[in-house]
This record gives structure tokens, sequence and C-alpha cells, in this order.
């Protein structure tokens, strides 16, 4: 089937986005799994840091598992910050099917504001380092399949209306 | 579906039976993914070593995996030396699915006499250190499913159709 990739800011709305679009394929009757940034920290990826190059293992590996799922059929939804180009493009150039990038682009006040582990408080008290959107960067994805503002979470039933649409579209077979 | 759980010395013969175990399947017109221990090492546990811990975390990330695929109808064919009694026991309880663990008790001189990559000859000449089999302990599961010895690769059909009728029975879903 299918890898959908959103990628965003911390607590710029990723995995609420990844749930629902889970919930609305199953709806359709169809598989699909949500590998979001915290669960593959607690199962995938434990004992990996945010240094550049554990952020680029943690984004391939997760990759990895979505290209097992997605050519047995199942739509991958992977939910993680991936601030760098260069890592969406390592990880879309290892698959081989349909690979959607979603960038979820609400504004960093919103998500400061949303905080909603506290991460951001922490990372501007200087107790997180290289923490994205404080003092790491987020590289904007430069040509994404569906940018949109998820400032609003009511309008995230268009959202995924969308996200489905394009699913359906000819090529994610 | 389930996962099959191929447990047994290194090159006891556990990646060669997966190979022709998803062979059989795919004519079956079932999906199925191998997760062997190399191929896992490269992808999912790169960067882990060969101590109790990371053995530990390799097995249960593996099994986290083979969970993701089995609830979503693909047979997850894992081939890991995976030597504690513990360490399968932990994995087995954190499936929900149908888990199937067969045993690769090839004899430990048959292995050494295969020794496909040169890793018992390195351990032996203490090279490695903690290699199962050499300086390390392996535990034969208490009550496996499908006990067998593959020192003779050439009597694998008739295993692997064990196998499938295994997967056929009642149970697996």
């Amino acid at each position: 089937m299918a890898i959908v990739w959103l990628t965003g800011l911390p607590c710029s709305g990723k995995t609420t986005i990844a749930k629902q679009l889970q919930l609305r394929l199953e709806q359709m009757g169809k598989a699909s799994e949500v590998l979001d940034g915290d669960e593959v920290r607690t199962w995938l990826t434990d004992g990996l840091g945010f240094s550049t190059e554990d952020r680029y293992r943690n984004i391939m590996r997760v990759g990895h598992v979505a290209r097992l799922l997605s050519r047995n059929g199942v739509v991958a939804i992977c939910s993680l910050v991936s601030p760098y180009e260069t890592m969406r493009q390592r990880v879309r150039s290892a698959q081989s099917g349909y690979f959607l990038e979603v960038y979820v682009k609400t504004p960093l006040e919103v998500c400061m504001k949303r905080d909603v582990k506290g991460m951001y408080k922490r990372a501007l008290a200087g107790e997180i380092v290289g923490f994205t959107g404080v003092d790491d960067i987020y590289e904007p994805p430069l040509i994404p399949h569906i940018p949109f503002d998820a400032s609003d979470l009511d309008s995230l039933p268009t959202i995924v209306d969308k996200f489905v649409s394009q699913l359906r579209a000819p090529g994610p077979g």
C-alpha cells in the first residue's frame, strides 16, 4: 500500500492527525499502523538519543518498518518530527512504494503554546539540548505532497479527507 | 496471522528454513516476512552489541515488529538465536496472536562444521566474546511447539510441511 509520512515541529498535531487518519482508514476497511515518535522510541529506538546521527538512525529504522508494513498492504502512518530535508530524502528514496509526504506546518508559536509534554518549556530553560524549534532547526519540506496548517484541530476531518482522496488517487495502488 | 519463532544455535539452519517457509507461504498466497538476525542487525538493531541487555533489547524489538506484521495478517517468520528461555518467554508473552516456537536443535558439532561466516572459528580463537555455543550458553526451549534436527537440510521440505500444517490448524486464524 502506502506510507504517509507526517513531518513537522513538536506539538504541530502530527499524531492527532495520524490517529484520525487511522480511524478513517479502519472505517474503510483498510489496515494501517501508526508509527509515532514516542511509540517508536519505546520499542524500536530505545537507547537512541537526539544527536544528528541517532536521529538519522531513528528515521531510517522507522522507514524500514514502514516498508515492511506497506509492502504487505498496510498503510504505514509515520508521525515524526524528521526535521532535516536530507533525512526525509533518504527515507523516501529507500522506499519502493507510494510515499505521501505531509508537512504539518503549524506555526511555532502555536506549537509552543500547546507544549503537550512541557518539552518546549524544558528546552527554553536549557534542560534539553538540540530541541527542534528551539535550538535546532526545522527545515520545511521543499516539495511536500500536502502542506497544511494544523493550528485549528477542528479542521482535522477536512484534512483527513484530503489524505484519503490522495491515497485513493491513481498511484498508491 | 501468526508469528513463527525459530530459535537455535548459530548455523543451525534457521534462516534457510525461514526462507523455505516463506516461499511455501507465498505459493499459498499468504503474505509473510522473514526477520532474521543479520537483517535486523542492519536495520532495526544496529548499534546494539551482544551483551545480555542488548540481546534482550534486540529480541523485544524484533518481537514488536513481528506483532505489527502479524496483527495485520502477515506471517512473521523470526529467525534468531534467542538463546535464553526467559528471553523467549518475554517475547512470547508480549504477543496476543498465535506464536509458534520452533526449536532448530541441530547438534553443535554440525553447526560448528557449517560455520557459514567463520564466526565459530573466531569465537574459538577468542576474537568474539559471548558467542552462543562457544562461551555463552544456549538454553533449549522447555516446551517448543516443534523441535527438530536440521542436520540434513535435504529434509527441509518435510519440516516446512509440518509448519504449514501447524499454521493451518485451528488457532492461528
